[in-house]
């Protein structure tokens, strides 16, 4: 997690692989992060039937002190629900947001489940409750909760993630009794801030080396699993990027360039750093990708940029039929790492996970490398060196992205 | 779990149900349980990296002392190299027992692993180790650590169960830096004894109503989960069998008896208790079954009994068919809680559930309601009302099993 003992040993890492790679101009890029830490966290029924409940908090959370907070539970399924709750109705309450994550291949359930868990802790403090819990943003049912980021000021309000069979237990206890009352206790506490860096290494082009394709993953995780997933997958998939078309005959015209991202999970601080250092060659970026949907397949490939260069990507898309990836012609959006970029105009393209299985295990201490299938793997590693190889090596460009397509969606 | 402030709350909520299901004599019975804590735990390996690890103790394990014990760990391959380790060759050291649990619709695999579970902290402590680390008897690859119990005596050694990513991941580690130093606190205590009971009704038989069907399934869980699978499942399955029995225009010649027994868990008390005030009428038991595998399907069905009524068995295992009960010839089991019966020489019923996903769940925190298939699971209790009412009913019994097939497997 950034701003953990793991960060600089991650960046270390990252910097010596990429050495080993032998890729050109490995360097790092100092970045500074907020340093956020979980401490010990509980939750409990206390009435009308005693039951533990697995929670988490969520990333940016506030503590409850040790001896926690406890409230009556003010159920709601929704955040447009919470934004309707009358004035006082959750005074002194915890709010329970018990909205379902719909299991999708496009990973857009998660989507809309996260604006709840990003915008609802502030507004739950508006109301006056003393805390809020969130169903899990996640599409399994194991015991295990799910974190991620809310949106946090100088005093945020306590805010966990039950695990999907917690939030079912307290939804039927409530649905049944009419009433619960939970204890919570999390040690979450912000502690100021602390160093990490971009870690950038290249395979430079043989005719325009000035001009660049971005392959973009981000080195931190949140700390409850090991990352592999999220977004240790996106790392590998990033660098063997760089390894196979760097070991090929002839390297394209354009130079690839490998960024790995600081604190993407808990402000983007990587992301906000590059756009800040690199704008004022936004216009020598020719494509930026991104890799932080998990291990599964590349299943289509979006494009945004210059409409007048569509041909360009159809060409493109053409070359990633063999591997089974098909052309969507929906606008590309990226990740989340590339959104600045996108904002100053640089044209993405946006290769597409299979995300059914991601929202199992992601932002979970499930997050382990046992769930990589490593020939499915491979797969999606090739999908992205195809994609970089042709954009790197295409004879024209992709322009600049308009600008009523630049902003990202709001959360 | 045995001798917790929720096992009198379950015993009282059996006999409350069972009279709102109108069984006859319905009543308790004492047993006097242990009662063991398992108090704070964690775990993580110290070096060559530092890993946090998921753990829990096994039931009946020691503890450690709230600073821990730490040692370089020794990994063996099953319990047969255990036994064959050197003396002092564990001294010091930390013992890691890392067989895998292969799934099995009859749960085979289970029972290879228990044996080490229950033996193998007594042998590591012989060989002078600090504590013994299972790889957790599971076929799932979730972070939750699988307990069960362990053989112990009056100072028994701190044991606890890796979740199997852990396992996992300390097997990579000692396979590529040969060496791992882990840490391990443990707060498991045993704190005296505690009353709770065996609850007991009957369905009372037209004809012969001395005679005895027996049903059981067990009131205890471990404290990680909810106990849904093991075994609020088959407790629902034995009392669905007598509702579904005592629901019908006539009733079976014989009397069914539906035992919930105590501790199945933790010493089989319940069932020792059950056999002793019981065992003058031993011979009055016709058939014992017993649910205790979960809430899938049922898809055999064995028995043991005298060989000479073979044909009852055929005739009663012809009735099961149409629910794709398939007849089993191997000679039947039947659960740890009817086994003391079966060494009285009772027969036995045994329905096969189908234990393919059961050992994913078992003993563990994600032993929750929500992995049960309510359609599937009717089905289960269908079967298992099929046979109990073929049993009550049928003209003669199954005479006594012989001495030689008595005797349980030797944990």
């Amino acid at each position: 997690m950034a701003g953990s003992p793991g960060d600089p040993v991650a960046v270390a890492w990252a910097e010596r692989t990429m050495k080993e790679l032998s890729l050109a101009d490995v360097h790092t890029e100092p970045v500074t992060v907020r340093r956020w830490e979980r401490g010990d966290e509980s939750a409990q029924i206390v009435a009308p039937v005693p039951q533990r409940l697995v929670v988490t908090a969520l990333g940016g959370s506030g503590g409850t002190g040790a001896r926690g907070v406890e409230g009556d539970v003010v159920e709601v399924a929704s955040l447009a629900d919470l934004e309707k709750l009358p004035p006082d109705s959750a005074r002194g309450k915890i709010v329970f947001l018990d909205a379902p994550t719909r299991r999708a291949r496009d990973g857009s359930g998660y989507g809309e489940g996260a604006r709840g868990r990003y915008r609802g802790p502030g507004i739950a403090k508006k109301l006056g409750a003393v805390a809020l819990l969130l169903r899990s943003l996640g599409t399994d049912h194991d015991r295990l909760a799910h974190t991620g980021a809310m949106a946090a000021d100088d005093h945020p309000l306590p805010a966990a993630a039950l695990s999907v069979p917690d939030a079912e237990l307290l939804h039927r206890v409530l649905d049944e009794k009419k009433t619960a009352r939970v204890r919570l206790v999390l040690g979450a506490h912000t502690s100021g801030e602390a160093r990490s860096a971009n870690v950038i290494g290249e395979v430079t082009g043989r005719e325009r080396p000035l001009e660049i394709v971005l392959v973009g993953a981000h080195l931190d995780s949140w700390d409850l699993g090991e990352g592999a997933i999220d977004d240790g997958a996106g790392v590998g998939i990033a660098l063997e990027t760089a390894r196979v078309i760097s070991a090929l005959p002839t390297r394209p015209r354009r130079t690839l360039r490998v960024v790995l991202f600081a604190n993407e999970e808990h402000g983007l601080d990587g992301a906000h750093a590059y756009a800040t250092v690199h704008g004022q060659e936004a216009l020598k970026h020719v494509v930026a990708m991104e890799a932080d949907f998990g291990a599964d397949a590349v299943y289509a490939v979006r494009w945004l940029g210059d409409l007048a260069t569509r041909d360009r990507f159809v060409a493109l898309a053409r070359l990633l039929a063999p591997l089974d990836v098909e052309r969507d012609d929906a606008p590309g959006g990226g990740g989340a790492d590339v959104s600045p970029l996108r904002e100053l105009g640089v044209p993405i393209l946006d290769l597409r996970q299979d995300g059914s299985r991601y929202f199992d295990v992601h932002h979970t201490a499930n997050d382990t490398v046992d769930k990589i299938d490593p020939g499915v793997y491979a797969s999606a590693a090739a999908a992205f060196a195809t994609a970089a190889w042709a954009a790197a090596d295409m004879e024209g460009d992709f322009g600049r992205v308009e600008e009523t397509s630049r902003k990202s969606k709001d959360w």
